[in-house]
């Protein structure tokens, strides 16, 4: 199978210039200038040929944080594999990093077959792993080696959510520790779940049970806290760090003065921090149940600086958290009492057109738009230069994006498996034409064209920004 | 003229991959994967192949502040365009760019004439201008417009050297204000040079002449105190920075708060400040005399800031501040008296080498010192895709590097115009192999094979790093 | 003389306790506790008994910073000494330390015999003189040494208000280092006045002419510049340095850092910054022009951080930088061209009762108060314990204030000469009640009773914050 | 009884003025100038006169922390309230304020009770009670508040000691909250004792088990760690938080940055942070243990930058966290096991001592001196003006202090009930003359005058920080 995109604006980390792509089979064969005279003999022996005139060519896009089928709360995130990889391709996300979920008491080798039991054969875009570690015993942390060695390079741990998948300080230097060993990266959900209980149990007493109670039990104050308690660990045993999900100006501070003094931390954001907030989760009735995430949702003041964040690098990427779970009867679990919603956001097909909005706001440079959604995801996580460019060699993983087609999202339309949308009737300008992953046309024409199954299991390496 | 580079590891900004590289005439054509059965055909119609096995093919190296045949304090720096150039060359510099100096009393445009003159026709490799503004007035600042139209896109401003080059505060005030109406960076050599003088004055009054009060006399706190300052003014403005030659840690750390906070606040150093300290500026008699630049070589403490602020980004480039002059007659007109030996140290020809020795130190990685050497510089000074990367439609700027080889650097064998080497003995790893400048081979088979001329000049546009 | 103050709160720095006071003289003899018998014998004997039930007493404010008669841009500033001490008394203030003027091209020592001459046989209280130092040369070098040892230690420079105080960044270097040398402490005008006058020119230029402009050509990133300068001209020399009526949030950053990294940094505010706003500048017409003073007035916004900063002790003393300029004729100079406006507002009458409102509304603790307004600026000028505490031994400075009665502001009602009030119509609580100074009293039952020439110069000593 | 000291020079917190003191009972009656006339006639009616001249005149130090026969780690600490007072009394310090330890499952209020029994009709000088809340539950806050009306009002909270004094960030959440309605100070000793538990298991699963051990497994970092959570804990709740014993540079800075911002953040250290350091930790054999206390000593070069802190205040108060062991018997239950070593040091006797030190080599000011040691932790908590004054009114706690006398530290001469000195042969300069213990002279002539139960328990108000 031999492709050739044609006429469109190659957009990389660095910067924008026309370049005609030629595909073989799952790769990318060569880049041509467009006036370099290869390009009409490369469309005569193609295919097919994609006509990206007015297009910008793009690195598909990398979500290094989605939870497809996770188990929480006694429910399960309502996109499997099989559709949250579909959804994802649609919005020209063509790799995604789910999270495996050891239990307490289980091991954390078995815990990989299990997910990779739930992915295989299901997946319309490639995928990897991280693997969240709830037991650190000193099993699981010989078995983070073996995870390693099999491709599975980041381990999560949990300063939230006691009982359950909470770590304790201890728990957490241990992992770090064998992390400064085996090279892989810790990453760390940074809240504060002891304190956050207290609060959350007070407020039940208090008889404040509505959604929007969600965010003020669990202040920033508590992220801050946390993240820079993360930070002081990770210093103590020389390991890396990075953030998942920050959410708010105080715990970027945190990561910012870090980062500062040459520690190796990094972090991310999501699209519902940069353009959601606590006024969402306020709303009428039990409608803020839809914007229920943790951190959950802030004050809008938090926007402005994460958009800086995103721009002084200090937010290194952007992942969606993809974690949906339907109003009616996931979210509606929590009627009466905030702390079972489930908590979760459904967003792994919006995220490289709400960040094109960014661009159009001039918030982000259309370099940086490709390098946060994309290429710094890859490097982060061991994948490039497999994924996250566009060069000779690489995963032909091609987004074709017409930065001035309009679309208005909506769950009518959406391919997410979940029956509400956090961004309902919300006007985009920009939209995916066509989607390659390892060569294969999976969306053109407003179709999708790929298969289950195409997906393939990634090995991933180990971080690229350590050295 | 067709030439291939086959065989190398590609290594641009974001990381290296396998590629093989075909340029036509003065640009780059192609990238093709090794294995994907172009290159034998390109290689069979090309006039020449370059074997790159074994080695780097990196985009040319960007020396973003050069000063050759400079006017400064009665001489005028030892290198000509035609002499530093080539010596640009034989260390893989294929861009520098040049300051253009405006003397008080005088044109800007017939400044850029000027050098225009004197640069036209001698040039081995590509060069830009930026205009030093050492005359600010209602004329001066409407010449700033026609400059940028002309593709001198930047403007340096001294807070050093009164009576010569230096602006008031409020110079510097309308100066950046008319950048921020015609889109260009303000450059700023920051550091108190009325104070300094004070200091110099009474450094002499009291007798103390060598070399090394030349260190002493301007001190890390009237470089902060200057790099403050050309941030606050800028904030007034509106207006983007960019801090050349920062060589201390606490003007390193007003760089760093302004970035964490969002300003567009930008800032390069020099390998001499990574490399050499005062302890050089302090060798016996007068050999000090060889290491006097402004600002001064500082304790060897700030280096460690300066490597970790290349990592942070909150050092983005590394340029040379290239300024030779000879020990003999030049350096030695300040013997008796610190403040008359000319200011400036020899570099255009090390930088690229160098800065790898901190690629096998640790200090970088081998994507970094790509993008400090030559992608940034290009993004930064409106060079972009043109400079700075190996992609198709690129200038064919083209640097083979032998990472294993090894050479000692030495007067004796350097090819700058300046009787002596700062780094006189120094072993270094890695070497330049094959240069490509425009397409040409400029240096192959350590032997020079350009021509005065083949180099031109560039018409730059807007830095890329503002929107 | 001998006096009885009893029945009231004795208020000190660090805190207050009932006790009752004799005075012998011109000083307090001795304290004593309300039940410890001593008092009635102490009555008995006395010339008169104050009763201060229900009172607090006080050690009389000493103001730091005060302009009796100053020249300034082509006129007077109001009140002479003789009426603005009386004005002083009335407000509780019983030592005032007013600014010697060197003017360019004159002697230091002169112009303290001439502002010694404008002062002596004049004062109805106490006062010292800072000298300012607007011509820094050889000669006036030494005549620092000089006044501090005629009890004048203490020297103000400015960085604003080129060609008339100006002095270069060389100046304030040389006059720190005579400091250094002599004990002194510098106290600097901190605003960037080579800059203000750039914008002051673009703003006439452009026809912006109200008063208001004289806020918005001086913002506060200028003062924050010229603060974080001096504070690294300090850091050279090694001098220590007095921050004089800092107004804004940055600039009281750059304070606050420099003070945490141990460095011999203070400043005062003054009651206008806590208590007014550029707000006031931009009333209708001519009328902001009765608030035009260097720095400006500020956005209300800066007001919270300065009253945070008067607890964190960032800002150690509240002086008014007392400067009156009559509306009519005075200020109206400045109809049209803002920049013509004399600089200066009233204010030495009313810093003790518009501290109190601070108090009430519990921004400061009662100790506090005393602190800024008498005990730290006695310290910080050289005065302590002569003034600044009640204590036996100290000058019998006192202040009996009642905390709960009331009284408006006006200026049909107050007693400086000048022909508005800042803050008309305002409604205090608390009103001083009765006053000595040392020893005699010259205020009680709403009369004065002083008289000119009471009030003797007081030699100071050094600092006595360093050692 | 009526003794009369005069001849000296009284130094209060805010300076030093030649001043006589009567004092009658148990209290200061009156102080007098000595030229006053005064002196000569409460003199001949006194019971005692006290000749201070030449000497200091000191209001009786407060020590803010002391730990007598406080049970730990299954022994008990070698003073008791007995000894540990006679030593205060020896070293200057007239009030000590311990610490009540609530067991687990115990109640608050019986605790108290306890601790009264313990040290009533024991003590030589006064003292008070903070208490140790170790079960934080619905009973034991709501006796936080009948602690705080029965003189109680600062309650400890550990984020060390896991399983044994111990509080979950929940707990500290809980008390802080209480303590917000209250009215009391929270105190907390901040080290992240669940990452320094799992420092230690690995360090004996390693072998190492030395002394010096106890200060590598308890890394500045989780000092600074624990501080920084504390802060953020209490500006959740709102509360005002004071951290004892801090140690390092990183901890003081977190202080610091909370303090700038506003925060009701205090902090103390002690004499050990400041006069010894991890190289005690580390001397040869087992003697190291004789220095183990939490936080351990640290690095030499944490010194400085805590003498810093007392000059800006970030440190306000000096404590000695007092709690002897015999290194026969008690400390040498941990050899072979660093962990079980009993944690603590004697230092009741040497603060005022130790800390003159400070102030002859120009680390403190005199009036700094007074104010650390008495003025301020009185202050703090809820005892001035009844102590840390020389006042009238105020209890007849009087030091007088001769500043040139000389001594050598040793367990040969010293009064605390402990078989070693952490200063053996340190040469002090400065002594403790006479000290007055309301009213009563307990120490003179080198002899002990007072006796065991003429200390009072005192019922202490709140801080007077906070308003």
């Amino acid at each position: 199978m031999r492709t050739v995109v044609r006429g469109g604006l190659v957009v990389n980390a660095t910067g924008a210039a026309p370049a005609d792509v030629l595909v073989e089979g799952e790769r990318i064969a060569a880049l041509a200038a467009p006036d370099a005279g290869l390009t009409d003999g490369w469309a005569a022996a193609a295919d097919r040929v994609v006509d990206a005139t007015g297009r910008y060519v793009l690195p598909g896009g990398v979500d290094a944080h989605t939870h497809m089928e996770m188990p929480f709360g006694g429910t399960t995130s309502s996109d499997t594999f099989a559709t949250g990889t579909v959804a994802a391709a649609w919005g020209g996300t063509t790799t995604i990093v789910d999270f495996a979920v050891q239990a307490k008491g289980t091991s954390v080798l078995s815990t990989l077959d299990e997910w990779h039991a739930k992915a295989d054969g299901q997946c319309a875009v490639d995928y990897g792993f991280h693997m969240i570690v709830s037991d650190v015993n000193d099993n699981s942390l010989k078995e983070m080696d073996a995870c390693v060695a099999a491709g599975v390079s980041s381990f999560k741990l949990f300063m939230a959510y006691p009982g359950v998948l909470y770590a304790t300080d201890g728990d957490i230097l241990r992992a770090m520790r064998q992390a400064t060993g085996n090279g892989a990266l810790i990453m760390m959900h940074a809240e504060n779940g002891i304190a956050i209980d207290q609060l959350v149990a007070r407020a039940l007493a208090e008889g404040r049970t509505a959604p929007v109670e969600h965010g003020l039990t669990r202040p920033p104050e508590l992220e801050a806290e946390a993240t820079g308690r993360a930070i002081q660990l990770a210093g103590v045993t020389g390991a890396p760090l990075y953030i998942v999900h920050l959410s708010s100006a105080p715990a970027l501070a945190a990561v910012s003065q870090a980062r500062d003094a040459g520690q190796n931390v990094f972090a991310e954001t999501c699209p519902q921090y940069l353009f959601l907030s606590i006024e969402d989760l306020a709303r009428p009735g039990f409608e803020g149940a839809k914007f229920v995430c943790s951190p959950p949702l802030r004050p809008v003041e938090h926007q402005a600086p994460l958009w800086r964040g995103l721009r002084t690098n200090d937010l290194s990427v952007v992942s969606t958290d993809h974690c949906p779970f339907c109003f009616a009867e996931q979210k509606e679990l929590g009627r009466g009492d905030f702390s079972r919603i489930p908590n979760g956001m459904p967003g792994v097909e919006h995220r490289m057109d709400l960040l094109h909005q960014g661009v159009l706001a001039g918030e982000l440079s259309l370099a940086r738009w490709v390098e946060v959604a994309s290429t710094t995801p890859a490097r982060m996580f061991g994948l490039y230069p497999r994924k996250g460019v566009i060069a000779p060699g690489s995963d032909a993983d091609i987004v074709v994006y017409d930065p001035t087609a309009t679309q208005t999202l909506s769950a009518a339309t959406h391919h997410m498996n979940v029956d509400y949308s956090a961004y309902e009737g919300m006007e985009i300008t920009g939209k995916v034409d066509t989607v390659l992953s390892r060569g294969r046309v999976v969306l053109a024409d407003d179709t999708f064209t790929g298969a289950a199954g195409h997906g393939r299991f990634l090995r991933r390496d180990l971080c690229q920004y350590l050295h």
